[in-house]
């Protein structure tokens, strides 16, 4: 029906998370109006990300350089260490602000159901990080599902009698999330991890 | 915070219509785990349809030959013309089966809102192709909105005493509806079912 090339522009872009036959179709006609201003620099950026981009060797990151920028940065601390799935929660965590020490991505969950065991996992690299003498804490930014958390216990109990502490991200109530939308869940391990007031 | 190529990449991937910052971030973090398998192609996809599609110079429709594979089908109905805004109904219209002729895209309708002229859409051309001795019928596939049906009037207007029959889309498109979002079964019963304009 339509040319060749769009057709096979169309199934691509409708592999994209997010996107579905019929906005694909959109995506597509929207690219070819933006031809020089969107449709060439996102193939030109496409193609070098997908050139110059790699995966960190010491923690899993994807950048430019390996060791990736965050590993190669003396002023972050090298004493903690934070355990995330996939790089897009390493992002998440960066964009808070609130850590300033190393990660390791794990590269996704143990799952039954999948057919992931620890073999799939960056789990050897991490016991060899985590036994370097200056580390003393490994962080658990684990997502709160079943398979999440069963990775993290596997981890816990992994690294236990290495001389390191294993911590988990604190469950609670979201900051600006209402009571009355939470899962009985979160709120029963928000009130079972009250704090003084 | 990450590298530049990402940061780059989620930019443009956020400019696609259906995509948000967000989304983007996971559509690059998917692209990036599947680099051989769709990121490349997707690059190499886009740049092919950028440099070979063309708008058909008699109808508006994008392909890769000029004129265009429906406007040199010999086996199309030379006789009527189906005008639509873009070429995102033209294909909608192809996917319904319901329509041999030929098509012409308007490239956008009248908008007083967006200060959008008759002189801005192609509508010259179309009054010489329906001024061809061999056309016998103009249907306005337009959108049933304000400015759809604005644009339906101008050019009923405009063709009237050109000896060419001027016919709309039955009402069966949704009022304030999107040509391309709509199902092939109503396009059909829209298409039999026109009307003299």
């Amino acid at each position: 029906m339509s040319a060749p090339e769009i057709e096979r522009l169309i199934q691509f872009l409708a592999r994209l998370p997010g996107l579905g036959p019929r906005s694909a179709r959109r995506a597509a006609l929207h690219l070819m109006k933006r031809r020089e201003s969107l449709m060439m620099p996102l193939a030109e950026s496409l193609r070098q990300a997908a050139e110059r981009l790699r995966s960190c060797g010491r923690c899993g990151n994807l950048d430019s350089s390996d060791p990736c920028a965050i590993c190669a940065d003396a002023r972050r601390d090298s004493t903690v260490i934070c355990v995330v799935e996939e790089v897009g929660d390493l992002w998440a965590i960066e964009r808070s602000g609130a850590f300033k020490g190393l990660y390791h991505v794990l590269g996704g969950t143990l799952s039954a159901l999948d057919g992931r065991g620890p073999e799939d996992l960056r789990l050897d690299a991490l016991s060899a990080r985590a036994g370097a003498p200056e580390v003393t804490e490994v962080i658990l930014a684990l997502s709160a599902t079943v398979d999440g958390q069963t990775t993290g216990h596997y981890i816990a109990e992994r690294l236990a009698g290495s001389g390191v502490t294993v911590s988990r991200l604190a469950h609670g109530v979201p900051v600006g999330g209402e009571l009355d939308y939470l899962d009985d869940g979160t709120l029963t391990a928000a009130l079972q991890a009250r704090r003084p007031a």
